[in-house]
């Protein structure tokens, strides 16, 4: 089946500029957000407004959804106005959130018994990479639904891996956002440390770059930190939740996760004692 | 002052082949090992044997002592047949071990009273580095004795970096041992959690090296762990002892050590599980 019109459902940070590059890139495309400003600027640019999930779902043949945590990918999909109230056999429901592996496979269930497919295609490489269309995606789904899809992912990302069934995306994902997150707290550790004890962080840095310490978030992060850019790249809110996933996904999975517990309750007592996340 | 004898205390892993490099670069070695074996080998290509610390120190201008721990250091500077027993002013003392930067600050005080130098100078790079000479070398101490020991230290090493005042080239090493063996645990938590939940860690690992999560860790060490390559590189009493230091020297120095100390801990917890370290 060919690809006509395609839905995108999360016009943020990450979405919005993801459907521009499907406008420029000539697809047919249908948008829904909560709030409006982003869906106007969308329908000047050529894209038309679905009104609700369920809206975008019955217009187009691949539904992109791109939002902040399981339970708003879980609320556009079921309910009366949700996605699979208005999908049909052969759609392709593409979710490009991070949010659990375990809800994906349920959510993909519900979808696969209306005859279509949901893929699980979270992205790394920042609004940089949403903007420049370099993101990388980590699928999982059924293989031909991926292959379908290809035209539509390629406006996208650079770098398209298909990982496994249902979840294997999100599990790629998750541990991504392990050992991302678990770097940084090892970095941003041992640049204090080095701080205080009277050394120049920036010239440990150099010489941890030139050995095993060697990362790219010592690279990047470790600049960032000594050159005190505070600028936020992204979102407590949001580093609280994907090492949330992995901790939760380590213990269905039966795997150990001291590091990465630790990390996300880091974020979250800075959460807390901050009074931005409650 | 010249520098004509070089003493070498600590024929280990480590000090063995650099006490091979030292000769080649035409030293003259004077050795002690609480072992013979070792010492016989180094006799047998040229080297003296000083018969204990102390005949060392008295024998050499510059002496090296490279050792598993801080007990170690202070049991080989101490008492009648120490170090400090054979000293004078104008001798450098270089101590290329990896301990606390409390006690190698407490040593050099003493060395100094002498009216002699005690650099700190830990190495990164391994059993491999040490044998091709191509260290790299973090040092804390006085320049002037630095600069004066830099022949000694071109003969071992690749990258010297003088990082501040007696303790700073054990600061140094610290935070690299924090970074490295944090990095470490987190790319261990995700290949585990990648093969539990039925992906192909090879694949992950992959994936991961394209973007934020890329180390020279999950590179290399990723790789091994991969191929179950179980050979070990280097001994987990040694990362249990150095992780401790990094925690010891975050709570002298006020700075909090949430994932250090979580990997000393699973680190110690494995050794007493495996009755391997007790």
């Amino acid at each position: 089946m060919e690809i006509h019109a395609v839905g995108f459902i999360g016009l943020g940070m990450m979405g919005k500029p993801m459907a521009h590059n499907l406008l420029k890139a000539g697809f047919s495309l249908v948008v829904h957000n909560r709030s409006r400003a982003a869906v106007d600027e969308l329908v000047s640019a050529g894209a038309s407004d679905g009104r609700s999930p369920k809206g975008v779902a019955q217009r187009a043949d691949v539904i992109i959804t791109c939002l902040p945590d399981s339970p708003d990918v879980r609320s556009v999909m079921e309910g009366p106005d949700g996605i699979l109230a208005g999908i049909s056999a052969g759609k392709i429901i593409m979710d490009m959130s991070t949010i659990s592996p375990a809800v994906t496979r349920e959510l993909a269930e519900k979808a696969a018994r209306l005859g279509a497919d949901m893929l699980d295609a979270p992205v790394s490489g920042g609004d940089v990479g949403a903007r420049a269309g370099t993101l990388a995606i980590m699928v999982g789904g059924r293989r031909e639904a991926l292959e379908r899809a290809m035209p539509v992912l390629n406006a996208l990302g650079k770098t398209i891996a298909h990982m496994g069934d249902s979840g294997a995306g999100q599990i790629t994902k998750a541990c991504n956002q392990l050992v991302t997150y678990v770097t940084l707290e090892a970095v941003s550790e041992a640049l204090v440390l080095a701080a205080k004890a009277g050394l120049e962080p920036a010239q440990v840095r150099e010489v941890l770059l030139g050995g095993f310490g060697h990362s790219r978030v010592l690279e990047l992060h470790g600049g960032l930190i000594i050159d005190s850019n505070m600028r936020p790249g992204w979102d407590l809110r949001q580093a609280i939740k994907d090492t949330r996933i992995v901790v939760e996904t380590g213990w269905e999975y039966g795997s150990p996760m001291p590091a990465a517990s630790v990390v996300c309750e880091v974020l979250r007592t800075t959460g807390y004692a901050s009074g931005e996340v409650i």
